[in-house]
């Protein structure tokens, strides 16, 4: 390998029930280790205040999105009554292509249309060690009325037939070690890349 | 949990390179623990010397096979020009529902075509160290010519493409090692499941 050619980096696509501390998580991970990155969605949306265009969200029109579409250069997207989202391949290539370890925060669906695009993304399912845990953090946020949290565990339950589909079940007891072990799996998934990408290279030269 | 009722069992599905040992790891595993069993594949072709119905296979007429494709009663099929086989999906689910962990060894297309219909199955692929120890393992099987050496580690070049779509990559480079591997990951991939039941049913009591 060059050493001008960074060593590769990956996709992870991180989901979990509301409440579960997906977002605290890949915080942390951010904070403690080098080489990670979040995924920059697109949107039509109007940015708000203080926000910045390739950081939070790439800000387009609804037209430049859907020659977005059109041309296949979404992973996932979803379009609502008034604005859409989507993932950005291009995007998520680039970061890759500069050894990034990206990462990115997603509902079950758009976490199906993205395993479809690209098989060897990292798949996470984020949850609490118990039901009861799950619901005790929906009511200490504070900001959550009963009838909010009935909906959220009413979701959880819909969620919990696409976790067969993800490749890892992260518990979140404790932050640190959901941390550790969501980079350990990150790195694993990276090692076990390249030792299939250096196979098949010998097998074509001693073939 | 009913005392009557048998813990659910599991499908693990293995691949992996001609040469690697797929065969030897599943055999190993058979003998060394319990609760075990291997797929029995349904097929048109006639019964060899000493073979059982429902032992190595199960033998039916073609129009059985082509009623069992229309009826949606297999897993994954393939129709070759002299005979059919097929993964009888009830054959597993029956063996699954009385707690078995079910192993079938297939090649990457029927793998892949396995996955759309159970995405809970665990999927393994199984390897040599490395690219170099493949051929020769090939060519110390002593009943390969040169030509089919060749052959077999230029499928093996296709099959890499197919790696990413496995949860799992399970390097043999010492046989009781692997087997320990493979039969820890199957064990855990059930307790996985049990916890996200137990979630499930909880959340609907809690919600």
């Amino acid at each position: 390998m060059s050493e001008n050619r960074p060593e590769k980096g990956s996709l992870t696509v991180v989901s979990g029930f509301s409440g579960a501390g997906k977002g605290t998580i890949m915080k942390a991970l951010l904070s403690r280790y080098e080489g990670y990155a979040l995924s920059v969605s697109m949107t039509t949306r109007e940015p708000r205040e203080g926000e910045v265009n390739g950081r939070e969200y790439f800000f387009v029109s609804q037209e430049e999105f859907d020659r977005t579409i059109e041309e296949g250069g979404f992973l996932e997207y979803a379009k609502y009554v008034k604005h859409s989202y989507g993932t950005p391949r291009r995007y998520v290539e680039d970061q890759i292509a500069a050894g990034k370890d990206v990462l990115l925060e997603i509902e079950v669906q758009g976490a199906m249309q993205i395993l479809k695009k690209m098989p060897e993304a990292n798949t996470v399912f984020v949850t609490t060690p118990s039901a009861e845990e799950l619901k005790k953090r929906l009511r200490g946020r504070g900001t959550e009325t009963e009838e909010s949290v009935a909906g959220r565990l009413a979701r959880a339950v819909e969620e919990t037939e696409f976790i067969p589909y993800y490749q890892h079940l992260l518990i979140n007891d404790d932050l640190d070690e959901a941390v550790g072990k969501l980079h350990a799996l990150i790195q694993d998934s990276k090692k076990r890349q390249a030792f299939v990408e250096q196979f098949r290279e010998d097998l074509k030269n001693i073939g």
